[in-house]
């Protein structure tokens, strides 16, 4: 027997009894005659005690432990004379009497610590050393906790989970696919899925009535920062339901994760338009924990004689509370630097300072009597101390870019607690993305959202304009500017497909092509329906008011979609490529010679 | 709104109560004035009633119903006149105020009912129809339920859910992987997993001590009527523990499952080491439901003049009680033929009735005196009224074609019964097998497997024979003749380890080209580990007295790795082959061509 406890749970009530622990060495003292080693696994740390004077040969033996060694110690659990409070097993220590080393190891390359000294790419690489860090571990037991709580809720609510194939067939809409060859079926392939969409439709049509898969799905892009090429989904559908059904359904999945996970009971998700985030955010995931709204000062900035805003489509702003006597012109000057490089790319920033006193302070000053100025600060409600903020040209442009000012402001001003979750629905997304360079449609979500009820008849019978403006039975859950889930009511009247894929510039022989499978499943009997989608790396993060989704992944990949510590992907043989019918293309042949 | 209740839930005691139904139209009956259409859902079946004689237009509109229809009912609950005991549903009725007809279909080309006029192919290429049925459908939700209770059961264990990457490395050992080529690696691949083995062993090096997870995996091997391309396992992983105590755990799982599933407490599982299942039932995986176990009739049968039996390495039988009278020579004569199939490919089968008086009646009864076969008689345990039926050969070849005659004797006997479960654990594997071909070892269960303790010494020091003769601390779990689960004990040991890939005939270099990154884990301190994984698919079918995995998986492929409804794989246009730097080989584009 390798432990009878394990080292997190030895209470002042086991005093006296004789237990077997195993685990690694997290690290040793040596204090006159006697050794102390912390002996460390996922439940805790226990403190073995090593006496020198009551047994020398162990105490030696003990005294050649290095780092993570894997040991088993045998020994009496007996009170510490000086207690750790901080620790759980704080009270008591092991006085051994038996030790085994059950593996050597190593030194690692960086500290087994909650705050450790390895840089991002030592952990990935020693990924199994980075695991024993207890942030990591608290992480994946978060994850696995999360997804039982997922399956709990949803099958309580009737949900079935039904696992969908992962070899699939690709098709070229959308984001690339990763590709699979098949050695069966030569000059073939499969593609590993982007989602179960298409799936989770046909599980509908073949009365499954309520669906759900926390499931894996691959993405062939280039990496950002935060993607990862596979990740995992909580996908659900369900059948006979209108669209405010299937967003209270989700809303009860979310309330009570957060309050199985964290015991936080959410308020009401408010429900806001596609129309409604972009004028008062210039976002569809808007992060709501904290104000600074945008205010269109176009009406009163413009045609006042300063040609920046003269000459602009959109004059907006936000004011930032308390901060016209601690900002710096300094502070100023490099926040506009922060604006202006290429990825945010702003011409400028104006300011207005709202001193004290009511008097102003601000770079259009020559432009703008005060007169004018108070104009503004009533607009914004700005009071004495606030700073307003103003950027202007094109509108969309300029939303883009005063939204990032503004999630820069409550950065730096300390806005967004981690604590605190501030969900919402975003709701009423346009159908339909005009492309001015392909000069066709985009489907914004995907082409079988359907569009409101309201505007179907525009969307039949329409001209081009109109189908700009048509609104799709689209949501997001956004939380703290994440968005957290996306989905929509989907069409299930052939009329409307049709028209749909017209829109989208399909062909009828184009659609039966990519989604034949699906337009022939709708031809027997499709019931309406709907479904969501929630990133699940993400909304772990999220819940623990985090960034980076790569800590809640057990085995990332980096920004090459490389993982690091298995060295893939790597070269196979000729022989598997024989297999496959495949060859490398000579070009790359030349630049591995 | 599209529903108040669903199908399956109106009872007497909704007498009265306007409701609203959707769902499908399982058939209509046109009685007189009255129509009565069957509305189906997921969760069961309600009868509308609709009178020509009340309500004309709503009436004709139900009688241009076809199967299949969507439609939503508004109306009132009734008693039935005449009542449907064997439906739940089947005390009321609904008096139809209102009809809506919410999707049309096209006939199904095969009934949607319990025993469907479909064969396989159109099923599966009309997979979104064959799941409306209720079979398919109980198959999916058991399924489901069955996901719930492991990850239940396991994480009470305190084992952690954590997902292992499926993008991974090609190795060339073992089964072919499939393979995903990187755009962003060109000439590199990533493998999908055929399992998470070296991920859950590292996952325990990082001291994760107890891991599960319910994960697909991809095996690229040419298709066996019940293998597909995609598989899910529970797979599992501890630390610290010891072979006993890893069965115990998974007993404990399985007695777990079968209570919750099926109310069935099952016994404790007997443990039969590899060998003695040879000698008892010729297979690693024995059907324990019934008897009819080997008889070695060797030392008894040979040496007394019947050439065939003289010249044999081995005799064996088996005893089919109570068959004499009722088995005919036609009997004899067809059974004969079946075992001279190439696929068993017997030379002939020897048998002995003891007629009802005692006497005997036997193929070889020329060559063996009544005294001799009263012997046979005696060691098989064989009475008045039973057959006995001897092979001979090879010893292993005989073993092999004896278990497919006690097999399909137990099955034309109905010894089978579906109901009933005997699983056991089949232990003590042999470490290595040798290849007479390629003159070398393979590893039975994979090269990470421990010999057992006893046999360590033996292993680091032993000769050739010595090595064929190690034993595994590997085991799988066997139910009514099926291997549900397999695993080890890992060795955690380097000098074993290395020694285990000398023996493999790896040099280091290909061991650390291959394992690189788990070796190297090992060396910073690997823990005591061993675990298992467990066929869903399979599980879920045995638990349900099935053969088939098929009708237990959403989307199953045909044995060319197709998914006939989506029509996988398929050729991918030249764009995307020049994004991953590939080209299809001369050969097969003069095959398309």
């Amino acid at each position: 027997m390798y432990r009878t406890h394990n080292c997190g749970e030895l209470r002042m009530s086991h005093e006296g009894t004789e237990v077997i622990l195993s685990g690694w060495v997290q690290k040793s003292r040596d204090l006159g005659g006697l050794t102390f080693v912390d002996l460390r696994d996922r439940y805790g740390i226990t403190q073995l005690v090593f006496n020198m004077d009551e047994n020398e040969d162990l105490t030696s033996k003990a005294r050649k432990l290095g780092r993570e060694f894997v040991i088993k110690a045998t020994g009496i659990v007996r009170e510490r004379s000086s207690k750790n409070a901080k620790r759980e097993t704080g009270d008591i220590e092991i006085d051994v009497t038996a030790l085994e080393i059950l593996n050597v190891a190593k030194t690692p390359p960086f500290t087994i610590d909650d705050d450790t000294d390895g840089g991002e790419e030592l952990r990935m690489t020693y990924r199994y050393l980075d695991l024993r860090r207890t942030p990591l571990q608290r992480n994946l037991i978060f994850r696995s906790q999360l997804a039982i709580e997922t399956r709990k809720y949803l099958s309580d609510q009737g949900f079935i989970e039904v696992e969908t194939p992962s070899l699939i067939k690709s098709t070229p809409e959308g984001a690339r696919d990763f590709v699979v060859p098949s050695r069966m079926n030569p000059g073939e392939f499969y593609a590993l899925p982007q989602s179960p969409q298409t799936f989770k439709q046909i599980l509908m049509v073949g009365g499954l009535d309520k669906y759900f898969q926390i499931v894996k799905c691959y993405r062939d892009e280039d990496l950002r920062a935060d993607r990862q090429p596979e990740f995992t989904q909580i996908d659900c559908e369900m059948s006979f339901v209108t669209r405010d059904q299937i967003l209270d359904t989700f809303e009860g999945l979310t309330k009570s994760l957060f309050k199985s996970m964290l015991d936080i009971e959410l308020e009401d998700f408010p429900k806001m338009s596609y129309d409604e985030a972009m004028e008062r955010y210039g976002s569809d995931k808007p992060d709501v924990r904290f104000g600074m709204e945008f205010v269109d000062f176009s009406s009163i900035a413009k045609g006042k004689g300063f040609p920046v805003f003269d000459s602009a489509e959109f004059v907006a702003g936000i004011c930032a509370k308390g901060i016209s006597e601690t900002y710096s012109n300094k502070d100023i000057k490099k926040l506009t630097e922060w604006l202006q490089r290429p990825q945010i790319g702003c011409k400028g920033l104006v300011y207005v300072k709202v001193n004290g006193n009511g008097t102003f302070k601000s770079s259009v000053g020559k432009f703008y009597s005060d007169e004018e100025l108070a104009k503004w600060v009533k607009l914004a409600g700005a009071e004495p101390g606030d700073m307003m903020l103003l950027l202007c040209g094109e509108k969309e442009k300029t939303q883009k870019q005063l939204n990032e000012l503004r999630l820069e402001m409550g950065r730096r001003l300390g806005l967004m607690d981690p604590k605190v979750f501030k969900p919402l629905w975003v709701i009423d997304f346009p159908l339909l993305e005009w492309d001015e360079d392909s000069e066709r449609f985009h489907a914004m979500h995907h082409p079988f959202t359907a569009p409101k009820k309201e505007d179907e008849q525009r969307m039949l019978n329409g001209d081009h304009e109109t189908m700009k403006a048509l609104r799709a039975d689209a949501y997001d859950l956004v939380i703290n500017g994440s968005e957290i889930g996306g989905g929509s009511v989907r069409i299930h009247d052939r009329d409307l497909q049709s028209k749909n894929f017209d829109l989208l510039g399909f062909t009828k022989e184009e659609a039966e092509a990519q989604f034949g499978f699906l337009l022939g499943a709708f031809e027997y009997g499709a019931p309406p329906h709907g479904g969501i989608a929630f990133g699940f790396d993400r909304l772990n993060a999220v819940m623990n008011g985090q960034n980076s989704i790569r800590d809640f992944i057990a085995f990332p990949k980096n920004t090459s979609g490389r993982d690091m510590m298995i060295d893939a992907p790597s070269p196979v043989s000729q022989a598997q490529l024989d297999e496959l019918s495949l060859n490398l293309q000579e070009k790359e042949q030349t630049d591995k010679c």
